[in-house]
């Protein structure tokens, strides 16, 4: 099956090599935008905002006068916000209501051009969040974490599932491996969804050390971006931009 | 489970990085010689004389003199030999009586430390080959290939399997993928067979460019050794070296 492109600000998600997407998680606004002027020059495609770490998150006002500094400090750069839930591993606990009057606003500003809405908040939040971001024009990255475990590959791939037929316009999971089978469990689970039921891109991770291999084989399995770090990471196994994109070449020139 | 580890040399087969074998397949004595020379200072571990590449192969005196030349080439670096039959991608056909009575007369030269015996040449040759070199104190690579396809995981355990039971000191596959999901296969195959059943030292490829992803995961997936080419490949997929040796470095640096 051939996955359809998400094409954002000329950025091809979806086709070539994997794109990197380097997250942000500093408290401050100020250090949210030097972080981001330090991309300059760097092998990032795309910026993920985790404001789940800023310090004034979830207020709506704060977090659009922040976005709107850390646009300013990526220039043409797409921006992904993730306002990651304590229940998914991130930082703060938010209510629902407050989650979608969030992402709503955040979509509304035309700052960012995705905003991830983590597909277990329940069908109904999950459908408000994606209608109200697809309204304003964006994209959603569907997401599901699993910070101790790696699920079976039907569950793996019925998750994935789920977030396309619930219209996110990219699937992703995050999952941890307890084994080298787990890292292979989720591989083939990115394959097989890749080549029998996805129309539309892929990311998959295997965190941690052990699924280092992940977030190099996106061209061969089926994951369409990588998340890279550039001095600090959000996440275990996260690799050093440059190593990254040294690595993901040498893996396409050799197949 | 723990595999043990094949020394030989002092070279340790199964323990640490993947050990870089190269091929030499070249026709000719003084070539043969002179391909070896050139390993010199380069990251080569072990090298695999491709015997049914040279012209005057299997007679078993000539072999033997350009073997001794090849130990002369080489230093203490270990050499295995392998006399690839046509039935498994080789250059030459040979019968069962010839095919047994050159590899026990390389054995007990002493030239070679490691012969490859390929496990489908029926069981009695297969048990006899692998007597004459234990005889002779040398190892035994069991060997299957398939340059067409990739059997299904439970297939390719199985062979391997065989050839622990049957006594190889080394059970090593390598086969073709048709998919990104053959090479999942293979890799699974590989992990499976490490955690379950083995207790020595697999050598697995998923061949051709496809399958390069194979050729790196051995730390991981539990493959010792991995074959790269200096200048000239033996089969579809082989990684220069120098780049083979710096992938290995990085993934294992990551993990």
């Amino acid at each position: 099956m051939m996955n359809a492109v998400v094409t954002v600000r000329g950025l091809e998600i979806g086709r070539g090599l994997p794109k990197i997407i380097v997250p942000i998680v500093e408290e401050t606004t100020d250090k949210i935008a030097a972080r981001a002027a330090t991309f300059e020059g760097r092998p990032v495609d795309l910026v993920e905002w985790r404001a789940d770490f800023y310090e004034h998150a979830p207020d709506t006002e704060r977090v659009l006068d922040t976005l709107t500094r850390l646009r300013e400090a990526v220039g043409n750069m797409p921006i992904l916000f993730t306002f990651r839930t304590a229940r998914e591993g991130g930082k703060k606990a938010i209510g629902f209501e407050a989650y979608t009057a969030l992402n709503k606003a955040v979509a509304a500003s035309g700052n960012a051009d995705l905003v991830d809405v983590e597909i277990m908040s329940g069908d109904d939040v999950v459908r408000q969040n994606i209608a109200n971001v697809h309204a304003a024009g964006g994209f959603v990255v569907g997401s599901n974490h699993d910070f101790a475990a790696t699920p079976d590959k039907e569950s793996l791939i019925a998750r994935m599932r789920k977030m396309q037929e619930m219209g996110a316009d990219i699937a992703k999971i995050a999952v941890m491996p307890n084994s080298s089978a787990d890292v292979l469990t989720l591989l083939t689970a990115t394959a097989e969804m890749a080549e029998k039921y996805a129309d539309r891109p892929l990311i998959t991770i295997s965190m941690s050390q052990r699924g280092v291999i992940s977030r190099l084989t996106g061209e061969l399995f089926g994951s369409a971006a990588t998340f890279g770090s550039v001095d600090k990471t959000s996440a275990p196994g996260q690799i050093p931009v440059e190593q990254l994109a040294a690595l993901l070449k040498s893996l396409h020139d050799l197949a």
